[in-house]
C-alpha cells in the first residue's frame, strides 16, 4: 500500500522517537552517575507531547481542495454542451448507462493499476469497519459490477458523458472499430480540430521487449519509459532507460529500431509499419508480434469501412500507464494551433499560440480484469475514456463558450409600478402551469430599470409587463427585449400569443 | 472534531501504552535487582510493532461499499426520467447549474452540520498535505462557492436533479413560496401520488422552547426529540424529554401544547394554528414567535397564489437535524399505501400494502452559512433538496420502470447468411453518419434468430436485413420487429425511409 494515512505516518515518526529514547535510556543507564539525566530523558518520554492538531494551527481557508474545483454557471453550460454530444453518440451506438458510487472497498482498487496508480489512490479514513477509496477511474468499478452481476455476459456501457466500455465474447477487433468509430463521431461533433488516433497492441510490446532479451520484471518500468516518446526526444528515453533504469545498451538499441521505424522512416503507412514486422527476421520469429500485426490489420480493414482510417496511426510506442490492458491500445491526440487571447498584462492581445493539447482520450482492451475478481468468470472488454476536463479547457480556450447562455428562461414577468408581486406571481403560475420558462425578480417592489437590466444580462428573450392600466383594461404589455418593441395582449391570449413567438425563436 | 482519523487513533492507542510501559519503567527502577525485567519491558517498548495492518487479514469481497449501490440500465433509465423532470422544472424557474467538487477542506464541512451532522461525514485519508473530506450535503460547498465568488450576490441555482437553491437578499417569503411551488411541480410531474409540504420556522422553535424556560444549550436535543413525533407517540418523545434528556416534566408539559396542538383539535387549519400563536397570552409576548407566525402567513398567502396551499401544512414539531436553518424549514412527506407485489415464497402475489414512504424533500432558510466563512460577507440563501434515491425506491415500488428501455437503438442491422460483417458495417456507418441511432452484433457470424432475439429484448423497433440477393438486387429488407411484416427498399432510399418510418414511431 503505497498511500501512507497521515494519522498512521505520525505515529511512525512516535515510534521512531521512543526508539530513539529507549536506546539512549539504555546508553545512559550503562553509565554509572547519570540518574538525574535519565530521569529527564524518561520524563521527556512520558510526556510525549501528542503531535499537535494541524486543524487547530491553521486558519480556515475557503478554496477548494488541490486539483479539483469549481464550474459556474458559464462553465457547466458549456460542460453540458459537451456531455449532450458525448452521450448522444454513446445512445447513437446502442450504449446503455450504469453508475457505480464514488467509492469503492480499498481492496477492489488495489493492485489493478500498476506501479503509478497505486499513488493516485485517494484512501477514506476508516470510519469504524470498511477501507474504502474514492475510485480512480471507471474501468475497474465496472469491472466488479460485471463480477457481481454474473448473468451480464454482453454489455454495451457508457458512464455519463465520460467512458463508453463494450463487453462480451465479440469477434476480433469488431468492438475496437466501433470504439474508434465513437470517438471520432464526437471529436468532430465537437469541431475542436484534427486529432490523430494512436493504435498499439500489448502482444506487441510484449513480444518486443521478449525478442530485445528484456527480462519480464523490467517491463513496466521499460513501457514507462518509451511511453514518453510522444513528448521526449529518443536521447532522453534513451537515457532514462540505460542510466535510470539499468537496461543494457545494447539492449536499448535493438529496442530503438522498434520504437523508432516511424521516426527513421516518414513515409512509412501503417500497413507498411506492420508488413514490416511481418517480414523482419527477428520479429516474424515472435508468436506474440504476429498476433498483435494480424489483429492490427484487421483493425484498420475495418476502421476504413467506418471512414477512420486517415486519422489511425499505428505506434509501437504507445505504452500508456495502466497495467490491465490486454489486447489494443488507443490514444487520442488533439494536434496544431489556436488563437489564445493572452491576457498578462490587462490588455487583451490577440496572438497566434501553439498549446501542447495532447491526449484527450485512451482506453484499451482488457480480458482479465472482470477474472481478478471473480477468478472463473471470463468477460473480455474493451473501452475508451474521453478526458472531458481537457476538452472543456480546450473549448474555453477556443472562446466558445462566450455566446453561451447558462441560463434558459423564456420570460422575464415585470411590473411597471409598486404593490403589484401578487400579479407578478399570478402571471408566473399561468406560465408554469403552461410549461413555461419563467422568472420574476423575487423583491416585492423591484426598479423597472433592474428589471430591463436583468433580460438584458440573461439574455431573456421576452418581458410580460404589468402595470395599473393593464390591470385595469385586462391586458398585458409584451415586450421584445432585443429590438425593444412592445405590443399589448389580452391577458386570455397571453400563452398562446408566447407560444407562438417561443417557436420562432 | 468528531471524526476520529483513524491513525490518529492508532497513534493516540500507542502514546497511552509509551506512557504506561515508562511509568512501569521508573516503578522497576525505583526497585533493586530488578534490571532483567526492566530491560525486557524497554525492550517491548523498543519493538512497538506497528499495528496490524487490516488489509492483509482480509479475503477479497466484491461488494460495494456499506450504503451505496450500483445502478444497472433499467435503474438508470428511471433515473435519467426523474432526473430530466427535476432538471426541466428548475429549469423552468430560471435555475442556472453549477458544480462543486466531490470532496472538500475538511475545515469548511466542519462544524456546520450540528451534532449528528460530523459523524456521517468521510474524512479522506492525508495524502501529504490536505485533510479533505467527503461532502455530505451540497448546501455548505454551495456557501463555500459563494464566499469565494464574492461578486454573486444573487443566484439561483440547481445542482443537477438534487437541489435548488436561491441565494441573494430578496423579499420575505417570495423565494421561500417559488421553492415549494417547485417541488409541487416536480412531485406532480412524476406522479408519486399525494404529498404534503410541512412548514416550520426555525424562529418559532426558538420562541417556544424559550417561553417554555429550555435553557438555549438544550434547544438542538429538544429539537431532536420532538422532530420524532411524525413516527413516535408522544409518550416515547415526552419519556425521551424527560428520562434521557432530564428536561423537567413542568416543562415538557407546556412544550406538549404546543408542539399537540394540531393533535389536540384536528380540525385547525393553518391560519387557526397562526392565529393562536398570535394570541395565546404567553406566545404572543415572545418575538421571535410573532415574527415567525408573521413571516409563515406571508408565505401562506403566496402559496395561495402559486396554486399549493393545499397542500402545505405548518407544523410546530417540524425541525430537522440540520443546524443551520434560520427561517422557514419545510420538510416534504408522500402519502398513503400502494401496491406492492411480494416474491416471498417464489410465487408473486399481488397485495396492497401499507408502505411508510416519509421524507422526499427537505430544505429550509440559511442566512448565515455563507459568513461563517467570510464574517463580513452576507448572502441570504433558501434551498430545498430532494432525496432522488427515495424517490427512485418509491417509483420502482410502483412498477413504473416495467415498460421503460434503456437502450435508445432504432435499428439494428441484421445479416442473413455468413461473411457479411463487413456489409452490416458499412449499412452502420451510413446510418451514424445520418444521426440514426443503429447497432449490429459484433460478431463476425451472428445467427439469424440472435440478432432477431436482440431486438426482441432490446425493444428495438426496426431491423434492415442484408443478404446475398439484397447485395445483389442494389435492395435491403426492413422489418418492423412488433408485427413482423417486411419491405424491400432500394438501397439508396434508405436513410429517407428509416427517417419516414422514424417519425412516426
Amino acid at each position: 500500500m503505497e498511500n501512507i494515512d497521515a494519522g498512521e505516518e505520525s505515529a511512525r515518526i512516535l515510534r521512531e522517537e521512543v526508539k530513539a529514547l529507549a536506546s539512549e535510556i539504555r546508553t545512559l543507564k550503562s553509565v554509572e552517575g547519570n540518574e538525574d539525566l535519565t530521569e529527564r530523558k524518561v520524563t521527556c518520554m512520558i510526556e510525549q507531547k501528542p503531535l499537535a492538531n494541524h486543524e487547530s494551527q491553521k486558519k480556515l481557508e475557503i478554496r477548494c481542495p488541490r486539483g479539483t474545483r469549481d464550474y459556474g454557471p458559464q462553465d457547466m453550460a458549456l460542460r453540458k454542451k459537451v456531455l449532450d454530444v458525448v452521450t448522444e453518440c454513446f445512445k447513437r451506438h446502442g450504449g446503455v448507462t450504469i453508475d457505480t458510487p464514488v467509492f469503492e472497498l480499498r481492496n477492489i482498487l488495489m493492485g489493478k493499476y500498476g506501479e503509478e496508480g497505486g499513488k493516485l489512490i485517494y484512501d477514506l479514513s476508516d470510519q469504524g469497519g470498511e477501507l474504502l477509496s474514492l475510485r480512480y477511474d471507471l474501468t475497474v468499478p465496472f469491472a466488479r459490477y460485471l463480477a457481481m452481476n454474473k448473468t451480464v455476459m454482453y454489455l454495451k456501457r457508457y458512464h455519463i458523458g465520460k467512458d463508453f466500455d463494450i463487453a462480451g465474447s465479440y469477434d476480433l477487433m469488431i468492438p475496437e472499430a466501433e470504439l474508434l468509430r465513437i470517438i471520432s463521431e464526437i471529436l468532430n461533433a465537437l469541431d475542436v480540430g484534427t486529432f490523430e488516433i494512436k493504435v498499439n497492441h500489448r502482444l506487441l510490446l510484449d513480444g518486443m521487449f521478449a525478442v530485445c532479451g528484456i527480462p519480464k520484471k523490467y517491463f513496466k518500468a521499460v513501457c514507462s519509459s518509451i511511453d514518453k516518446l510522444d513528448k521526449l526526444p529518443w536521447e532522453d528515453v534513451r537515457n532514462e532507460l540505460c542510466t535510470d533504469k539499468h537496461i543494457h545498451s545494447d539492449v536499448v538499441n535493438k529496442l530503438e529500431t522498434y520504437v523508432r521505424l516511424r521516426e527513421h522512416d516518414n513515409s512509412l503507412t501503417n500497413f507498411d509499419l506492420l508488413n514490416w514486422f511481418e517480414k523482419d527476421e527477428t520479429t516474424s520469429k515472435n508468436n506474440d508480434i504476429q498476433k498483435a500485426v494480424s489483429e492490427m490489420k484487421q483493425l484498420l480493414e475495418y476502421c476504413e469501412i467506418f471512414g477512420i482510417l486517415s486519422t489511425v496511426t499505428i505506434e509501437p510506442s504507445l505504452a500508456r500507464g495502466l497495467d490491465y490492458y490486454t489486447g489494443a491500445i488507443f490514444e487520442v491526440t488533439l494536434k496544431g494551433t489556436f488563437e489564445k487571447t493572452s491576457m498578462e498584462n490587462g490588455n487583451a492581445d490577440e496572438e497566434i499560440q501553439t498549446v501542447n493539447i495532447g491526449s484527450v482520450a485512451g482506453g484499451g482492451r482488457y480480458d482479465n480484469l472482470v477474472s481478478m475478481f471473480l477468478p472463473k468468470h471470463k468477460v473480455p472488454c474493451v473501452g475508451i475514456s474521453i478526458g472531458i476536463e481537457r476538452l472543456f479547457t480546450i473549448m474555453k480556450e477556443k472562446s466558445m463558450i462566450e455566446h453561451m447562455r447558462s441560463k434558459d428562461t423564456q420570460i422575464l414577468v415585470v411590473s411597471a409600478q409598486k404593490k403589484l408581486v401578487k400579479e407578478r406571481m399570478k402571471i408566473c403560475r399561468l406560465l408554469w402551469d403552461n410549461n413555461i420558462k419563467a422568472e420574476m425578480a423575487l423583491k416585492a417592489n423591484p426598479k423597472m430599470l433592474d428589471q430591463m437590466q436583468y433580460c438584458e444580462e440573461h439574455k431573456i428573450p421576452l418581458a410580460v409587463i404589468v402595470g395599473e392600466r393593464e390591470l385595469e383594461e385586462g391586458i398585458l404589455k409584451l415586450r421584445d427585449v432585443p429590438s425593444r418593441t412592445e405590443q399589448d395582449i389580452p391577458r386570455d391570449d397571453l400563452v398562446e400569443e408566447l407560444n407562438r413567438r417561443l417557436k420562432h425563436l
